[in-house]
């Protein structure tokens, strides 16, 4: 195990790929892996990329890629898709996706479904960044569809975050204007020669005019045609002016101590709950409360109201998983 | 609170957007409702519809609800979409999605971002298909994209689910074999006038009947053309089989004293984990522990299991814990 931690951080690609699938997998390995490799993260910068199915995510991650490979700097592109079955991304994605860069030993594609990890980290596409930024991965794209709770989690553990926009989708920004305001530091208007793109950013720049100033960085609009090569370099730029911005502004450093500080929070809330969650299932004592709730004779709210206020019972709990955990030494 | 709860199961439609609204928000009241909404629900039957963007899935959720309401029945759509922010679903769809069926009474469409639930309760889809249920709709249908963690447990919650595939996607359904093999109950090839459609479901027969044998259903694979109504009718008499054979089988009603068994341990889980948080959050001995992981001295996992292993740290909050319970009365 040592051993392959080690061959990835020096550079081994097969190590890497084989590391990424430990941590997506979770459990006590996954653990050991993330163990080893935060102290040596933190170096890298990563960029979420967001935006509804057939905006070109891809296509600019693929663009943006290419202006950082000719930067000399080395990349990861992480494709976390809960569409990804439905695709093939999950298994496909690799070649299919990108290419351009499938031979090109300085980017590294991952993509994977956003399945939920099966036990032990809670935030798996946060940890596998890490595990890229740790093995020397200067930039780090993770490309999600839609804002559900999982596209938001993954956002939330990405420095920079770009939202990708189409012109003429047939709905006015204003609808979406909560959700993506807190997001996006980096609004995209791709495939700007279709009618309607001007419209688009003016509606948006629009909207950034009147929802509250930030003294440090004002959301820019950038309008690209990923296809045809335009407009890539001003929004890799305005990623990297972010970059100073957050840099300057001492907010990159709290915003990963922060983030350090949530993977503490989840990693004890997770183990708590998964040591009483096995207590609970194996509880003889809590046959009568089950059987009330399978048999429909009583609503799972008020059960679950009755259980909790029974204080013997989850005294018992408590005191198992303790002398579990004394037994396993931690 | 009982008033509005009163008004809705009485068919009241407004009344019954503002408790599905409660129940979406979360928190106590969400609760409330769902003690009384608990009682009288198990009448409904719930169809889960899922698959990549672009496949059609409104317009066959549409078709069906058509011959629904022709047999008398009352319906209800949920549409959850991680990418609804984007398309405005969540607040534009319910007259986008159905022109059809807006202006009928008896249909009741809802659409809904699943941005995850504030508080209360984990799994808010499958709850408001309770509330839909114990109101008198006799069917109701949840749509949603793809098959990331928070697709699966809405699946989950569905009796019967549906997978919708389109031919010439450019992907071999080999690829995500494993994903949809395990979720559907019948398979639709959508769009099937065009190209490879044939070939779609041929290779679809082929997989199932490899995959281990039920001696209680074979899962069809239905062919259509929903903007056409080709096929819509076999769909529903399928869906109807399934439905048949579930309750002959004695499945669904294991299926359902499941979902209640799950519904209980979920919100236990739920309720102590959030107990535990807010002690860990306000506890002063663990600011040593926040430093040492914000600053980077150490990282969250090494931190995590110093913490689970002192058990002094852990009983305070406990005992903390129980006494609110206590001052609150549960």
């Amino acid at each position: 195990m040592m051993e392959l931690i080690e061959r990835a951080l020096a550079g081994d690609r097969q190590a890497l790929a084989k590391l990424v699938t430990l941590v997506e997998r979770g459990g006590p390995e996954a653990r050991d892996v993330m163990r080893a490799v935060y102290p040596r993260s933190g170096k890298g910068y990563s960029v979420g990329i967001t935006g509804p199915p057939g905006a070109g995510k891809s296509t600019l991650v693929g663009k943006l890629a290419s202006i950082a490979r000719e930067k000399g700097l080395e990349v990861a592109i992480v494709a976390a898709d809960p569409t990804s079955p439905f695709s093939g991304g999950a298994i496909l994605g690799d070649r299919v996706r990108m290419p351009q860069h499938y031979l090109d030993e300085g980017v590294f594609i991952r993509s994977m479904a956003t399945r939920g990890s099966p036990g032990g980290l809670p935030r798996t596409a946060s940890s596998v960044v890490k595990v890229f930024d740790a093995c020397g991965k200067d930039i780090i794209f993770v490309e999600t569809v839609g804002v559900g709770q999982t596209e938001i989690d993954i956002i939330e553990a990405t420095d920079t975050t770009v939202v990708v926009l189409v012109p003429g989708a047939g709905d006015s920004v204003q609808t979406m204007k909560a959700g993506l305001m807190e997001i996006a530091d980096v609004f995209v208007v791709n495939k700007a020669d279709r009618p309607g793109a001007e419209y688009l950013v003016a509606e948006l720049e629009g909207m950034l005019h009147e929802s509250p100033k930030q003294s440090w960085w004002d959301v820019p609009v950038v309008a690209t045609q990923a296809v045809n090569d335009v407009g890539i370099d001003e929004l890799y730029r305005q990623i990297e002016r972010h970059r100073q911005a957050l840099e300057e502004s001492g907010r990159l450093a709290a915003k990963r101590s922060g983030q350090r500080r949530n993977d503490l929070l989840r990693t004890i809330e997770y183990s708590v709950m998964t040591e009483i969650t096995q207590e609970i299932e194996s509880d003889r004592q809590m046959a009568k409360y089950f059987e009330k709730v399978e048999s429909g004779e009583a609503d799972p709210y008020t059960v679950a109201r009755d259980i909790l206020t029974n204080e013997a019972l989850i005294e018992n709990w408590l005191q198992r998983a303790r002398e579990k955990r004394r037994q396993v030494g931690g």
